[in-house]
């Protein structure tokens, strides 16, 4: 349900216009000392409002951390967190229950929770519930660099227009932090221009555009994961696809590997000094289900934002006609350089807790 | 780990050599009559030495029942189900210890399980422990059947040639029906030429090629799923990545959502009767986790065969010195068709576990 | 962990001294409207300081909801809720970092989490704790009245005192709901004013004194429940050890069964009207792990609160030497009362949650 | 359901009358070698037929290891067990779907699963499917051995008859194994005699009587278990009461505690040499859901056998009429002998669990 996994383990709560959203950490190892403004940077980068391409709300992501934390260290009670929406607009959701947005969770979650649904703002399915996601990722980013491994995401993808390949077997540690500093996560300035002007054109058309995250973590030992259903590509799309927007996770190559032939998927072992390493890494650092050591590679296909600015076609549905629905307020005409850093830590929590689990 | 689902619940045992793989399936209805020859056709489908683009080796797949059965019926107590490895090999393996084959779960499991890993034929990550999974799949999609829910899949993709694009919004039940029955399931027969001759074109080369499997489910009520982790997606994911040489996962238009506009990925709603629908299905039939009602469309990309003729470079874990392995043996220049009925199976035990729970 | 139930779900976090403890609901019904005065009334009955056997601590236990609500009804989304703890003592706790409290689990955390566990108040040992899981019962409570179940407990004993029997195939649902609303809940006035003179007796020498409680469950379908290990003594016995203190659970004539035979404990099946009832309930209404529509009855065994006035001898975990403990500030002679309407919330919450699943 | 454990999981199928019953164990660790004589030889203590006060009945309990074994030692694969019921009585059992047999769970499992329901000699509810619980546990309690943690129970209570006490605060493991090895496990012999005359006299007289099984770990670390729900108590009881005929489960002074004060049964911290040590143990190793590093006692009531010799009044299910029922065949007088190294499997098997997730 709203619960992500199973020794390390965070409960989401909230809805966007409720008095608060928040979570529950559980598991976090007692004695941490997180640092608190880093972990504020790291919320930061998923704030709307900041840039051209997310939209202009003010979402005041200020946590207030109600348990678990004595004088700046864990003491192996769960951290509970909340954060107060501060910013709810009053105007008339009621309208949406009537004519749902196409591709939004409006429709689908009408049908389950009934007309009870909090609606406002998207309710439970906002985007906004992906704050507390940071939150907690950001303490399971400083677990694991404590551990020598660290997570990072760029932009592999806006509409038509890709960032520069990666040498999968070679991923550069400090290359991909830096890129966690860029305000547009790319490795390539120039795709990174031609992106935002994707972005901004899409805009400009009252459109949406999608795009590709992928997402490295470096320094994994190997050996983590379970056979079968409890590997690393199981574990780790399960909770990715938790992330509002992702249509489709992939491992290395991914569906390009449909198209390829084993002689250039396969990766030869090779010694790299006394270590066991894979001269290539199409697998993306993960052979049946178990980490190979070498840089696990996870890509997420996001599609575009379902809240366009044209007018679109629906359903009322009271009177069952057709109707037409334009949908007001300010959206992000594409929600994938807010979600880095969320893939960035659903991925961390992940990897944190199967390690937590070996 | 070895265990799919929470209140229909499959666990698979085994290994390629064991004396036995099998499994234990709790939860079922009880009282349900399941037909057996059904099961035995649905099993055929995976069972490789039939065709052409399938190794000739011959496995006797004959499930016994072990419990849960009173004449002919289940009775509440959990299905187990054994089937003996009759065609072990008695040659050594213990050569693949030291050098693990590139892109096989080897080297893994070795760093995993340590020496006592029982490498003989892949062990517990052989193909063949799909074969308990689609006797579970077989039984899932007769109680999904008798709840007008059907599921079938066709190959998409071989290498570079594709089968014929589908309508998300209006798959046709009889002709998906029809490709089951297939012995290459495609819905385009010219298509189907082109991905056996890429598969033969690359036997011959004693290489191997990838593709992808599209599985639909037809019938399936509106409002199925959880929120956040618990959606269709997430649980889906979670069991495909379950079957071996997996690389991706996704859902509706998947990874080419991320090159599209809001515009043309949204699904407008519209009346189809007295049943809101949606004019087109980019969605695949999920939104926000929760199914809408509409054809559920997966895409699951499998890589090529890892098992290949050629010489390839791997390394001594002896030693520490580089080697050259060539692996002997029959193997399926490609598994994506025996694959076909595992990714059913695994579809329809998730989607009959999600419905037992809703 | 901090987490109770699978498809209705309680999440628990907070510490005795945080800024505050709460707790996240999951899977409550959509479209359920809580009468809060019933939360509060309930609540009332676990909180402190009201009567002369339980401390005068004040605590201002007054839930604060987070989300999950709209217009006093739930949302589908999960109910968060979050007590502040404003009678927070400033005095030094770090002495019992040293020299732990006998039979407190100070010196079990201490081994757990290390110095950094929160040793304040008992931190999250604390009883406070049951604060939100009696919040969350409240709300099980109603919905499970709902469907015609009513769960209450009584004070079966405290020290060598007994309340009157009860005929377990018999439960008189009216005057269980009485004793509900009697401050000291026995169904025998006379054994109550005993029971408190016993209390007193201990209060007045410095020492505390355990009890039973037994919960009834009225109204039950017959049926609930799994084979093995997922009855309902399990899934009970499983949650009600969650509360602090409680050191035996048992069903129906519990342990008392071990000293009969079976022809005094065997329940012959009868009649009642159109209904299969059974003469007797030995079983508490449970057999093979599932409810046979009977009351159910359950037995929890409750210490005498390891919080003492009298000095103690313990170690001083530095120097490991003897030491002798003096406990100040003021602590239940007997939580036996208080524990009742907690007994009840989480048996509530265990039943619901098993109606939910079935 | 059919599942014990998290890490360590025992999945158990079969019925009293299938073709087989047995068990798929997942977890265990790689590279182990159990001693299969000695898998046997536990096994025995629990099979029927050996003794005067256990049925005459004949089990051909030789499980057969179908995978997860590779020359004796484990290789990281599931280990699943088959054992053939080859002793099926042909005798025809439908009767019982008409008048249920008293305070078995032929009635709710008909409730429950319907008419389908394999009730030949009790199903999926026989004490037989104990028999690959043993087999289970005593694997585990072979890796427990390798970790200097033993695991043994003795019979405490057989009706009116008890064994000597024991101080829970130095149980000695000598005298513990030598229990072990006793067919009829009692410390004190005399008591033993007394024990069984009870059952011989309660079986001349076509009766059952029940009992209380005591279990010892010793040499358990401190620092095993969670809070709250997650705590050694919460996760034996649950794994406890999936022993048929369990009726409660305590620790410690367990029940005898709520009779107690404080003073009497807080055990005082002391220093045993270098290690700190509780004077008594009243608390039977556990607090706040936490192993100390004293000895774990658990204590275990079972219900005199349902099945009695004498006749019964039940109800005839199809005409709603009064009915009297006698059961034939041979039954168990008294079920708590066997049900003593089945304790000790559950324990071990949980034991171990909760290790290895630590």
């Amino acid at each position: 349900m709203n619960t992500l996994g199973n020794k390390l383990r965070v409960t989401i709560f909230g809805q966007s216009h409720a008095p608060a959203i928040g979570c529950v950490v559980e598991g976090l190892p007692a004695g941490f000392a997180p640092d608190m403004e880093q972990v504020a940077a790291f919320m930061a980068r998923r704030a709307p409002g900041q840039n051209a391409w997310s939209t202009s709300r003010k979402e005041s992501d200020r946590p207030e951390i109600l348990s678990g934390l004595v004088d700046g260290k864990t003491c192996g009670a769960p951290v509970a967190m909340a954060i107060r929406n501060s910013d709810q607009h009053s105007r008339d959701y009621s309208g949406l229950k009537r004519t749902p947005r196409p591709s939004h969770a409006d429709y689908t979650a009408l049908v389950k929770f009934g007309s009870s649904y909090d609606i406002r703002g998207g309710g439970q399915f906002s985007g906004r519930l992906t704050a507390p996601l940071c939150f907690a990722g950001a303490l399971a980013l400083q677990v694991l660099a404590g551990r020598g491994i660290s997570v990072g995401a760029h932009i592999a993808q806006i509409g038509q227009v890709w960032d520069k390949a990666t040498d999968f077997a070679h991923v550069d540690q400090e290359a991909l932090a830096a890129v966690g500093r860029n305000s547009f996560p790319v490795f390539d300035g120039d795709a990174g221009d031609a992106m935002r002007q994707a972005i901004e054109a899409a805009r400009l058309d009252g459109d949406s555009v999608g795009g590709v995250i992928r997402c490295f973590a470096l320094g994994l030992p190997a050996g983590i994961g379970e056979p079968m259903f409890g590997g690393v590509e199981n574990r780790l799309a399960a909770a990715l696809f938790g992330i509002p927007a992702v249509r489709g996770v992939s491992f290395g190559d991914g569906f390009a590997a449909a198209a390829m032939r084993g002689s250039a998927h396969n990766d030869p072992f090779v010694m790299d000094g006394e270590r066991v390493s894979t001269r290539t890494n199409h697998a993306g650092g993960v052979l049946g289900g178990i980490t190979t050591g070498m840089p696990l590679v996870v890509n997420i296909a996001v599609k575009p934002t379902a809240s366009i600015a044209m007018p679109q076609d629906t359903v009322d549905l009271e009177t069952k006609e057709p109707a037409s629905l334009t949908i007001h307020g300010r959206h992000d005409p594409c929600i994938v350089p807010r979600a880095v850093p969320v893939a960035e830590a659903v991925t961390a929590l992940t990897l944190l807790d199967m390690l937590m689990e070996d």
